[in-house]
């Protein structure tokens, strides 16, 4: 078999079969195949695609270049994965809903490549949480705790790493099959068997469309199918920060107050939405309305808190329940952000709040950047608030340049005249056999 | 300015200014730009093409990538490019009738990479011939003889080079505009007044379809004139061998029969219609008619094979011009290939004949291979023939595995029990101002 003949095929749009996505897996994760080749054929793919059959192949042998963990002695593994977004801290608030209620939590995660940091990043912020556990120890941990969330072992789909270096520097990121091969071949390998995908549209986040979202997240339900899990997907609009908060420690702590049962607004919907998917999927509820009204209830007891503090002290996590938020309390200087002129906020630009707060030391310009904690942005007004003119917008954390991240938050957040239209951001969920939208809670 | 963002813009579609081509080229020499980003943009103009503007930057670009020729001292320098065919030994052919009109021959030519030698490869095959010229003795033999025909430096054009190689494995060779910038780099850098252009179409050759072929030509044909040359071209079909022998010294041997007045089909059809063309570029004849009247004047008054002796001799050529066969014939053994049965023969696969030449020993594998300048296949009967089952169809000269190339060369040879259609290949002529077709002398 000769790459040469597999970049022709593609780029005439001729179909390649599991063979040859084998060899071209192997050839790239053994280094048999040039750079100078792969990224020929990924540009190739960008412009041709991949069927449904050649994206399951390429996520079979993707997964298959490393290590992979079977957790088929757990009855009932759940484990979430989310296109990324800014502010956005889903994971933290949902998966202690799925370990209350019996669900056992099994999560693999990367490190912030973005603006702002990953999950495993916001961990860190948590005094004595430990991110990295050995293969043993996470199988210890999920049959001792039952929850285990770590960062991503470095044996687990060397392909992936070696392929998203590649793709990164060859503008052969935003395609659809290697976006769901990267992602599936990931999940797989580490192998819960309910995975919940969280699918984001919009500005802020990597697919501009609800349409091209719709679509990743349908490759990757059937790609999971076709591998025997059980699929769900949340399909939400990503075009302002999620909840309030961006940067690590600043999140941690609002993920805390919305268990202490201070949820609001979009984070509230999303958090339920996905919790609701998760029980469905998970034989915790019947339909979406039940795993609502599980989740509602599991906020009010506490019981959602308590294992929260539970896996977070499983891993290591040392605090006081009662004086949670200030164990996550970094020294920091503090910056308001004000209104110059009345009105209301229309708008709110998610990825340059993002951008703000990298700059302020909350995510990393380039891998193995450090990231300091304490730093980020924590937004005072939500979009249809009535401002007036000196009103705090914003607070800025951390150590750098405060007057120009002020400048771009000032920016970022539109005031005008009037108040804004009702945004069409309806949450779509995929429930394991079908499309539906899940309605607004207007308590 | 970063590769990155022109690798995007020409994936969406989108143009190159000039300065980002030389950024890039520039990065391609100098090794700054990494193999693999140079793939993933060269397989995203195979996609979406380079428009006229781009393409004539890239080839300006790649031509001051290295060293160029001023050959403005001399008055009406002449320069042929072939796009390559099996047996082509045009340039042999039409060169010495050039000269005989008193126009100036520059060239410089690269090896066969393909099945069978290139035109230095076949002039090497001649006693004595030096093809490596340095650039003062280039410009020497030119000031002197009026002629210099030589290997292509090393320090010309570097960056078609790396191109070039990179393209060869990454299934982006046959772009129009990445042909185009190769070729005529190379042409514009060794800088003759006028260019004449042979491009051959079929299965024989590089472009398959007419179409693409006058594309190739025209795109070419404006590059040439927007850097001040007068440009020519020929298109013309290319699906069997152009004349009868193929290989380094048997075509050799072919070009001084021609020369002798033992024109005949094909072969002189094309070299009467690019000799005529550089005439008529050249100021030597009004038009493409009066050019073949001329071209017949020195073939008939023996001036052309003057001139070619002449020009063989300036570059070291030892011969006995009586015997001058002799001095290119090498030992060899000899094979004849047979017809199988009675019929008519409708058409001969050129590529196959090329291959069958290559296993004897005429052409390279791969680069660096040695050439044995006595193998080759001579064909003993044309299209149209009527052969009877027994009758020799070639034969075969060289050192290999005669069964296995008699084998090829024997399916190359298609025998039918109807007489072949007429042809439609007509030549088409550009002749520096418009296409006209080149009426075939029907004498």
């Amino acid at each position: 078999m000769k790459i040469t003949d597999l970049i022709k095929k593609k780029k005439l749009g001729e179909e390649l079969s599991t063979e040859e996505i084998r060899f071209f897996v192997k050839g790239v994760s053994d280094g048999t195949i040039p750079e100078y080749q792969t990224s020929a054929l990924l540009m190739a793919v960008w412009f041709q695609g991949m069927n449904r059959e050649e994206t399951f192949d390429l996520t079979i042998a993707m997964r298959d270049s490393g290590d992979t963990l079977d957790l088929s002695e757990f009855p009932d593994t759940i484990d979430k994965h989310s296109t990324g977004g800014i502010g956005d801290k889903l994971s933290l608030i949902v998966l202690p809903f799925w370990l209350a209620s019996g669900l056992i939590v099994a999560k693999m995660s990367g490190r912030g490549l973005g603006f702002t940091g990953g999950t495993i990043d916001k961990l860190e912020s948590v005094p004595g949480y430990q991110t990295s556990l050995d293969r043993d120890t996470f199988f210890e941990h999920i049959r001792r705790f039952g929850v285990a969330v770590a960062g991503q072992s470095e044996s687990l789909v060397p392909a992936d790493k070696k392929l998203y270096a590649l793709r990164d520097v060859t503008e052969t990121v935003d395609s659809l099959p290697l976006i769901a091969a990267s992602i599936m071949s990931k999940k797989l390998a580490t192998a819960a068997s309910t995975i919940v995908l969280d699918v984001k549209y919009g500005e802020g986040s990597f697919m501009k469309t609800r349409k091209n979202a719709k679509k990743l997240a349908e490759i990757m339900v059937e790609i999971g199918k076709n591998d025997g899990r059980r699929m769900g997907a949340l399909l939400s609009p990503m075009d302002r920060p999620l909840g309030r908060a961006v940067g690590n420690a600043l999140e941690i702590k609002e993920v805390h107050r919305f268990l202490k049962g201070e949820a609001e607004g979009d984070l509230k919907e999303n958090a339920f939405a996905l919790i609701a998917a998760g029980f469905v999927l998970g034989g915790k509820a019947d339909d979406l309305e039940r795993g609502r009204q599980l989740a509602a209830e599991l906020l009010e007891n506490g019981k959602a808190r308590q294992s929260f503090y539970h896996w977070l002290r499983a891993q290591g996590g040392c605090f006081d329940e009662d004086n949670f938020e200030e164990a996550v309390s970094y020294p920091a200087a503090e910056y308001p952000v004000y209104a110059e002129k009345d009105g209301y906020i229309t708008a709110i630009h998610g990825l340059n709040i993002g951008i703000a707060a990298m700059e302020l030391g909350a995510g990393r310009k380039k891998l193995g950047d450090a990231i300091d904690p304490a730093a980020g942005v924590v937004l005072q007004k939500d979009i249809g608030d009535r401002v007036r003119s000196g009103d705090i917008l914003a607070v800025l954390y951390g150590n750098g340049d405060f007057a120009a991240a002020a400048e771009i938050v000032q920016k970022s957040v539109i005031i005008e005249d009037g108040a804004p239209q009702e945004a069409n951001d309806e949450i779509e969920i995929f429930n394991g056999d079908r499309w539906e939208y899940f309605e607004k809670d207007h308590d």
